[in-house]
């Protein structure tokens, strides 16, 4: 089915500077991967969000990969993780041994809080997955990153969403031990559709993440008389306390580094255009209230999706007539994950998230990609109003 | 260090019919992974490569993976596996549970051959990898691929420097149960730096590949009232025979997969061109007998690389002169895996292969980028002449 406003799978467009950038990568890159385009692309997304050391990777999976398996989880260890996210902010966990426990989120913003992480910690808690949902960094994100510090549990925020968001100057992705940034078809700025970065605190994980990132490659740390002897470069196994860590391939090319780069002078301008037609969205719903939006028109929030809980069971009918009689295509996301046949053939299809399933089981996601035009913007607000009066 | 002739980290530069495509890909491709490019890109090159299931990846290493993850190890499994060849040819079967025995190479092609093989052969034997190793086609592949489905192994054809090769026109990777592909900076054709390509012969693997690929995603196989619920799309655990298997994100965007389907109808000139510049260096060299070429004039060999073996002991003063007098990079390509910190740590630091040891040990590589002028060919050529004549 055609939609006359779909649910994009891209957010932006590239602009004519954009396009330049990647054609003189495209040109000039050699290598066309592992170059100076990447180096440049880390240093500069570090200094942007306000961190030391960042890895640029082929998609943020790979980074919630690396992240679970620098957690160095042992039998029984456990996982704390909101079961209202994208699988993939679990899954990870699960293959590097964990077993997940699942937060609720709070019924207003929709993301985990400190007492719903607490009600979940046991003494076998090794890590604590937040994830900065719709584009809205944890409120309580702070204490919930010293309460983990306190308990020597791993904090990992998943930031995919929630680039450039911040509480007080600081950025989502530097609380924790671990921040997840990606760079998707469908995120606020993407590198080509797929695109990833981590950030991390400890020097001992910054130290072997080039290697785990690529194929346990590193330069000899000894004096060589050739260039070529004993080879050309080493291939080691990355150590952590103790252990050895398999290396892993998670290269991003160098014509998406390029364009990453180009592309974080803009972020900050698509999160303002997309906050800003968020909340205009929202003051002019003000009086239909059967939807609940989550209003936050301050660096906390990006928008990056513009989601709203329908009262009164009524969201189903709400999405027939949008897509039926206005041909608009809202969606309704995050399926908890305990639901999915996946999460219950592994035996976590339990959680006790009574808010996550009452919002997700009432829920809306409306379009909301940066390159719907002006006049679909307009024609999304109009017919979002004209279905409210109906119903 | 700066040379006149790098031993360059990319292959080749694009048309401007190849950046056109990549234009219109940025413009055009919503969403930008995942998209109706990738389709066609897998088609094309199914129907290029002469078989039914082809599944595009973030690189060559992922289809690696992937491989040794369909052949669902168990404790005490082994596969054979050249020690030379590129290290992620070997690691991921170690990650998924096998241990390598190493297989030493002829002395003349540099690759495998049946009876090299067969000398590693135990009960524990599971799976084979055999490399295709500088772009040429192993001669006997169709006796290897017939000797593993006589006794139950799989073989994985590693296919990364040797696309488009064949025998009796049947293409390099269509012999095994597995074949595998390079789209990376340094090969024949590349996707912007990173890309690869997995075949494979059997349905079974065919049907769960899109998920082992995308986070366990699928669409949902029942009728549906409405098309958000239970939810836009079911994440589940793919299985095989009786055994589930854990997901991973290796997807390849759609900017990359368009290039791809332009790049494919140029393959076949590169490699040929990539031939004759070979056959014209060995056919120039044929007096000096010191530098011992592998010549095959035909599409079994693309000549990706171009090696030769120095003989007398006289390899590191070649690649010296060549360095110092004449600002040539050539390298030594690939260091036996077993020698490797890497493998050893893991306790596979052991081989016996001897023509591996012994070629690595008086090797050299030659640059051999597609991109290389013909006026740095000819400096190539006539540098390496006056090197010989001097030692």
């Amino acid at each position: 089915m055609s939609y006359k406003i779909p649910f994009s799978g891209r957010a932006h467009k590239y602009t004519d500077d954009e396009k330049e950038i990647i054609l003189k990568a495209i040109d000039d890159a050699v290598p066309l991967t592992q170059g100076r385009y990447q180096k440049e692309f880390e240093e500069k997304f570090a200094s942007y969000i306000g961190t030391k050391y960042a890895f640029a990777l082929n998609n943020a999976t790979a980074a919630l990969e690396l992240s679970a398996q620098l957690c160095q989880f042992k039998d029984g260890d456990q996982f704390i993780c909101p079961s209202h996210t994208f699988t993939a902010s679990a899954y990870p966990f699960i293959k590097k041994g964990a077993r997940p426990v699942w937060a609720d989120i709070d019924k207003d913003t929709r993301v985990v809080t400190l007492e719903s992480i607490k009600r979940c910690v046991t003494k076998n808690t090794k890590a604590i997955v937040v994830v900065h949902l719709y584009g809205f960094i944890i409120p309580e994100i702070e204490d919930i990153a010293n309460f983990a510090k306190e308990n020597g549990i791993f904090l990992i925020e998943d930031v995919a969403q929630a680039m450039g968001t911040e509480i007080d100057e600081k950025k989502a992705g530097t609380f924790g031990d671990f921040g997840v940034f990606s760079f998707h078809s469908h995120k606020n700025i993407t590198t080509l559709g797929e695109g990833g970065m981590l950030i991390v605190k400890d020097k001992k994980f910054a130290d072997i993440l080039p290697m785990l990132r690529h194929n346990g490659h590193l330069a000899w740390n000894i004096q060589r008389e050739n260039y070529w002897t004993p080879a050309m470069g080493n291939v080691d196994l990355p150590q952590l306390n103790g252990e050895y860590l398999m290396p892993n391939n998670y290269c991003l090319g160098e014509v998406e580094c390029a364009l990453g780069i180009k592309l974080l002078d803009r972020l900050d301008e698509i999160n303002k255009q997309k906050r800003a037609r968020a909340i205009k969205f929202i003051n002019k719903l003000v009086q239909y209230d059967i939807l609940e939006f989550h209003k936050e028109d301050s660096l906390k929030h990006n928008y990056h999706l513009l989601v709203a809980y329908v009262k009164d069971g009524k969201r189903d009918i709400f999405m027939q007539k949008m897509s039926e009689e206005k041909s608009i295509q809202c969606v309704v996301q995050y399926y908890p994950l305990n639901r999915y046949d996946f999460y219950k053939k592994l035996g976590f299809g339990y959680a006790n998230c009574k808010n996550t399933d009452d919002f997700f089981d009432n829920m809306v996601s409306f379009p909301f990609h940066h390159m719907m035009s002006d006049d679909e913007y307009e024609y999304l607000l109009t017919s979002t109003i004209e279905v409210l009066k109906e119903i």
